[in-house]
């Protein structure tokens, strides 16, 4: 089987970690996926999806100060300059997470550590409302 | 149906971006895929895959930066005592973006923002034929 | 077919990067996949999965130093205040690295550049006993 199941959550920019996990359970269990694999896609370039223990420290606290060091929000970037934006460092951060991740089902669930969540980041500099495609390929249940 | 095609193209190295969307287009295209996903592998360890917005501030100066932060050219790498090479930050760089990225593909596209290109980020030091493997699974179109 | 195996290997953390390619090589033989995708995912939140040119310098030295760059051990993370734990930078650098990896099969073979090989880079503080599951889905062998 082969689906396509798409997401929309809110979310307020600036390093906004927002764990998806439940969401994209459901799309697998409305998918009715049992064995395979559910491949997820930021649609947009600014930003990305990973996983991460889903805590306040490092959600709003950690995260945020790594990508300040690969790409300060304060440094120089052409981006801004050609198009009067102000969010230059959000798509160089979106770019060195990566759009996308693949997670394995099994049994219809998803294959996570317990200290595990699947995690949107929008670097962007406002708020956005983000789809996130859930691309399903494997085997139906009974 | 599952189906292998390659993409050649030829870059320059030292952070060059090049977009790929087209190329990807095609071969999903070619290999008649409907709905699925899209694997792209780059063969190599000097070289990345991953999405941008496809303009000549973020291709040619802001992603470049924020690779020099990470791995920045001119510090010292084991690699390159042991092989008398000067591409040890090209190796870290690409392992830090990785080689592989997944695009779902519904009613023969692929689904990308507006302004989210695929591209492959050649971080080697000198000219490079590169090759990326787009392997499909999914479902053909009738 | 669709079809899931998991390897287990033993890590000392601390950025330890392992060489998981002829494990990998063996799930996807044992699995008897000919032409698909092997879509690995580390099973927890400070370990990651990448591919490298496996050599001493690299494996042991110079990826270390851009995740000290990135996440550096000794910065302050909240995580660890939670938590009165000390691998905050662990699950920071997992996150960015990423947990999965996709790599392409064709002929039963892991398409793979000639100095590529798949690692798994263990950021914790401990040693520990890692999970990587292996989600083929592609056509079987005759």
């Amino acid at each position: 089987m082969v689906k396509t199941e798409r997401i929309h959550i809110e979310t307020r920019g600036d390093c906004h970690v927002v764990d998806i996990t439940a969401e994209v359970a459901q799309a697998v269990r409305k998918a009715g996926l049992a064995d395979g694999v559910v491949t997820l896609f930021n649609v947009g370039s600014t930003a990305g999806i990973t996983t991460t223990e889903f805590e306040p420290g490092l959600a709003n606290h950690d995260i945020r100060a790594a990508f300040e060091r690969v790409a300060p929000r304060a440094a120089r970037y052409e981006h801004e300059q050609t198009w009067h934006d102000d969010n230059g460092h959000s798509h160089v951060r979106a770019s060195l997470l990566g759009p996308s991740l693949s997670v394995p089902v099994e049994g219809g669930r998803l294959i996570l550590g317990t200290w595990q969540q699947v995690v949107l980041v929008d670097f962007d500099t406002r708020r956005r409302r983000r789809t996130i495609v859930c691309q399903m390929v494997g085997e139906a249940g009974e």
